[in-house]
């Protein structure tokens, strides 16, 4: 008994999306079902339904920073009950026998972790999809407890911007006294601010455009150093232990490795693919300095990060957009134009004209 | 009231090196006064005296693997006395009061350490000049204390390639349980398999090429892969927590990362310039890998190190030499023939013929 659910999807590497009807699996055992409420918009939508990673399964139905409420449980179903709040984020299944998923390192499965859309359900191999939809059913496990005193539309992104640079945070042991760069003023850049500051550390953000000033120090900047200035950059050689590099595109990461302490590390979240300029050993071989990647965060540490991020009153500064209005918000993002994170209120969903589009029900 | 000395020094980027004299400083207080036995020739020797990292200061007498016999200690000397067996590696100095330096990371001194060769003494200026020579004076605290059960020709390349290997096995923290890997079979690459091996890991060797087998079991190695071979790279994805590259020159690093487990690091400690095949981030991405670098080790370390070797009966395999065939042993080992660390006997710089050169004594 599958349940029919409206949504938006991507139907080719056009990317552009309309609205779509598909089946949501009837839950099993251990399964949560949730209305989802607020779903916010990641650069890896767009590079998702644009194909740009070469791994797209049309239809999409991109989405994966997911805040609803629970509708029904599974009969095994021991943690979630029906009218809580909860959140799902990039993944809703791994193998969990692993030693990366013994680690709590799902989003290293030895055997891929299953991703919340454009991935295949380990059970029955069908099409997973994701937040951009009315409703989505997920093992419980994968389903995470959200504060209710954060308000909901503004914690959406922290299901993947916030724990995308959680985690490299935490593996790195940011606390007082840590000194902590982040490059790039984006979604992920904005949340790392915040987390860094709300840790205790001191904060610098590297930006390539001046300007920023005043609202990365509202977000926990203790200082702006522009990357094309070199009288800046030299004045901040050798002084941070972490530094967490949110660029979404190929860049030259050169000019930030003398910025790091002896033993510290750079660590790239935003860009998967080749660095086209040649990295230089030098400044790593005189200072066991590394460069390093980090990829979203296990299930038990974003659990950690959204009680934190309760504890400390810590959300995303978003815009609350429509479904409707989707592929306008993608054409913005791409220019980097949004303070700092699209999140599209689903109510939405259910306004205007009945269903369009390939396999809409009347 | 110097002291004058006979050597071999390089005075151009020639790098051809010739019998010269110079005068060695009269002991300060905190100063050791070493007979020079033995000193290992290293592939940083030659990059030195052939002018490749750019700043050679000629003359210039190298060797950083000393392996010497205390002659005469200065009135402040408490931890050595004449007739020890000491021995003298890549340092002789740093500020002793940096980040770094208070955490036994002399070699990453925030100042700059100061180079046994090649390097200026921080404290009348004048030129270090390495152990090519019958005597070397150093402050106690950049003195070694050899274990008198190794040989003591062996136990030379300890001092340079033993810690480059050693620092980051212990950094990286491996032990029984560990999966290491090791590329390239020379001077550093023979002792990271014996150090690793010693330590209880399970040890791999990568090599480009096969008929290294049988040396490489004896040194340790559990295993040869062949990284020239698309299968047996592929049979050894994820494996390892740590890859210990030692190849001294420009080199592709994308096939080890895959082979790295998650949370695992390659680190280079045999390459100091721009890698010019672009690096690619997904495998680093999707396993919080890292590409770190690392630099021979802390005086501290190094007399675990030592101390360790001693306890375990580990020493270089090396080729003893006179030290009027350098020139010859640096041309094999440019083509790396060499099995695996040439050694010079000091004793041979008092045979035959008297001093020539620049700087000549009578």
């Amino acid at each position: 008994m599958t349940t029919p659910v409206r949504s938006y999807a991507a139907h080719s590497p056009t990317g552009r999306l309309g609205l779509f009807q598909f089946d949501r699996r009837s839950p099993r055992p251990d399964d949560v079902v949730i209305e989802v409420l607020y779903c916010g918009v990641c650069h890896s939508d767009l590079h998702t339904v644009r194909n740009d990673w070469g791994n797209a399964q049309y239809p999409i139905v991109p989405g994966h920073e997911i805040i609803g409420r629970v509708v029904a449980v599974g009969a095994e179903v021991s943690r979630f009950q029906p009218g809580e709040r909860v959140g799902v984020g990039c993944m809703v299944a791994s193998c969990r026998h692993c030693g990366s998923c013994g680690k709590g390192w799902e989003q290293y499965c030895e055997s891929g972790a299953t991703y919340t859309y454009n991935s295949k359900d380990p059970i029955d191999g069908s099409a997973t999809q994701g937040g951009y939809s009315e409703q989505i059913v997920v093992a419980q496990d994968f389903v995470l407890k959200v504060p209710e005193a954060l308000d909901p539309a503004a914690t959406a992104p922290l299901l993947c911007a916030g724990i995308t640079t959680w985690s490299p945070l935490r593996h790195w042991q940011v606390g007082p006294g840590s000194r902590v760069a982040i490059v790039g003023l984006g979604g992920l850049g904005h949340m790392g601010l915040k987390l860094a500051k709300a840790m205790g550390a001191e904060v610098t953000l590297f930006s390539r455009s001046p300007g920023k000033e005043a609202d990365a120090r509202r977000l926990g900047a203790d200082r702006i150093v522009i990357s094309t200035d070199e009288g800046q950059m030299a004045s901040v050689t050798g002084r941070f232990d972490l530094v967490i590099d949110t660029v979404p595109c190929d860049h030259d990461v050169n000019p930030y490795l003398p910025t790091l302490a002896s033993n510290g590390t750079l660590v790239m979240v935003g860009y998967l693919g080749p660095l086209t300029v040649p990295l230089n050993t030098v400044p790593m071989v005189r200072g066991r300095k590394a460069l390093a990647g980090s990829l979203i965060g296990g299930i038990a540490e974003t659990q950690a990060m959204l009680d934190f991020c309760g504890q400390h009153g810590i959300t995303s500064d978003i815009e609350l957009i429509r479904i409707q209005d989707i592929n306008e918000a993608y054409e913005r993002l791409i220019k980097a134009d949004v303070k700092y994170r699209f999140v599209i209120d689903m109510a939405s969903l259910q306004d205007g004209a009945p269903a369009m589009g390939s396999g809409v029900a009347a």
